[in-house]
């Protein structure tokens, strides 16, 4: 693939490519000072040119080709040594393959990207590689994305058993966080959700101090990892009791899911599942949503390509593990959105989440 | 300041940055599929120019001007919008502020960049500027920190009764997070640790199923939040047991701290709080450590600028929030790194961890 772009090399510097192509695994990203870089020869394995803190970590892992040096030195924080290794595996002046394509980014200093231009060749974008690659899992990635699901569909079955109103949002997300941990998950990186009279109108929310009182609807999103590996998916709840039109707009969104695992077969496009979902939504009275799209790639990320949009257009595949997430607004402001994970077989979509209720479940 | 720098606007990209300017608070940002703008008028308050999906968490900040595009949309993915924003608060031809400097990024892709940059005057690097701001907080974010570093202080003073040999590494990292979850942190982004026969070599590692036996030491290193706002330190131990020479380590580190407690305060630099650390360190025979510096600012992240290096030379204000974080090989291969979190008043460093026991702890 490499040869067909024409590139002597290419590099990556962003967690999960790093991660992909070397198993090296560690929060330690969050920590903004040091850039960590990966070369990946036309030839052989790949080659890390990092910080000499992640030194013994990553020679724990199938890498042979360590190179170090003390990071942070912002007056040169490893762009010579991986100018010096581009320059020894693809030779001065060779296309050089970066990821500059949509859902990439550059995780280095805008003034670091621009010093190493001017000492490289031509930068080549190699998006479609990395992820033609990436959307596709082994048996092993998809084993992990079946553990950490089956531990978030025993834990959102426990939730009725867990809330009630009088909790405070801040209270919930506290009691489920703590659910999926004990039910087994590494970690819980990312939980949204919210509560609200009647229904909800913004599902990217942080808890507030607010009390769930009756009549409320509830949704919680979380994407929970297992060695790595991401869930993501949310379930709607009701407490005491819910209107028809909100129950109806449950219904709308369950049924388009199953439109959705219906098309979702190796050889139909990210566009044909989105319509099939879209025109149950648009059947059923959508006012449209805003999210932008139907669901997406899941892996290392919580989202990761392709997108089910109206123009995406991407492939499906055997063994991509995808999401699957119709939503609508039912009435101005009120958002109904929900979500389900699948491994694509020959047979079609199989189920990695637990098939939500097809009612809305009342607390 | 933007008008010493001659820019006309300066625009942001990652969520801290973010957070900063607005107080948008979301996880949504791991998703790597959208990107997010924020533009800082040279008068005004902030412009959010983001994905729709955010429309309604932004609008409930103080931004008044929220401009909305439907994400993703890999051809003009919000670059269009970005770029009428910029001209109509800042000219066209004018040069734009970006963090190009240490410890930043831009989140979006290169291309995107490419393009942007095509469009736009000159980019000038207001790293200086992003930095200076953050790196001194207000009352209310000392009191956050103040808030999350007792409630992992609590835990970890919980440690010795919940943790014994038998436990793997896994089961004792889930321990700790549960604790320190149910002490009222939000939540444990960064968790990081190892166990070792005598020592540990490693201290940004995952855990593995290796069993803690006699004669381990242990080390946890943790960033929890309370509202979006980090503590970051570490406490070490050992179980059973433990040689001399790691005892004698543990002191060295503890003695390294109190000399960079009474060298952080208000007019000294970093680099001559590290040099007080590492008189210490030095004198007690250090092997050196693979660490790059020996502590850094804490925030809103886990770690910020600046860095207590020998050339930082950062000079300390009151109000900054910083790690003291003397770290040393006391055999090769054998690492003990300490680390507390401060706050820098007119006096000198206030500690916000509850300071470590001068003695290693033996559970």
């Amino acid at each position: 693939m490499m040869a067909d772009l024409g590139v002597g090399a290419v590099f990556v510097c962003t967690e999960p490519e790093v991660r992909y192509f070397t198993g090296f695994h560690t929060p330690f990203w969050q920590s903004p000072t040091r850039p960590w870089f990966v070369v990946i020869p036309s030839t052989g394995k790949p080659i890390a040119v990092i910080p000499s803190i992640g030194s013994a970590s990553m020679s724990a892992t199938w890498i042979d080709d360590v190179r170090t040096w003390s990071s942070p030195q912002p007056h040169d924080d490893g762009v010579t040594l991986l100018v010096d290794c581009l320059n020894e595996v693809a030779g001065p002046g060779t296309r050089i393959g970066v990821p500059m394509g949509p859902e990439t980014h550059l995780r280095m200093p805008l003034g670091d990207v621009d010093l190493l231009r001017s000492q490289l060749g031509e930068f080549v974008d190699v998006t479609s590689i990395i992820s033609s690659l990436r959307m596709v899992k082994s048996e092993a990635e998809i084993a992990k994305h079946q553990h950490i699901c089956t531990i978030v569909s025993n834990a959102f079955d426990e939730l009725p058993h867990l809330l009630s109103t009088g909790l405070t949002e801040r209270q919930a997300f506290a009691t489920f966080r703590a659910e999926i941990l004990s039910q087994g998950a590494d970690d819980v990186p990312y939980l949204v959700g919210a509560t609200g009279p009647g229904g909800i109108a913004d599902i990217i929310r942080q808890p507030s101090d607010r009390e769930i009182a009756p009549g409320d609807m509830l949704i919680f999103d979380t994407g929970s990892t297992f060695d790595g590996y991401f869930s993501d998916f949310d379930r709607n709840f009701a407490f005491g009791s819910a209107g028809q039109a909100a129950k109806d707009a449950y219904r709308a969104v369950w049924d388009a899911t199953e439109a959705g695992l219906a098309a979702a077969v190796p050889g139909a496009t990210t566009t044909q599942v989105f319509g099939a979902m879209n025109d149950v939504l648009t059947a059923n009275g959508s006012l449209g949503n805003d999210v932008g799209r139907m669901g997406h790639g899941l892996g290392m990320q919580v989202t990761e390509w392709p997108s089910h949009t109206g123009s995406d257009g991407t492939v499906i595949r055997e063994n991509m593990v995808l999401t699957l997430e119709p939503g609508l607004f039912w009435e101005p402001g009120k958002a109904m959105v929900h979500e389900e994970n699948i491994v694509i077989r020959a047979a079609g979509a199989e189920l990695l989440s637990r098939r939500a209720a097809p009612d809305l479940p009342i607390i």
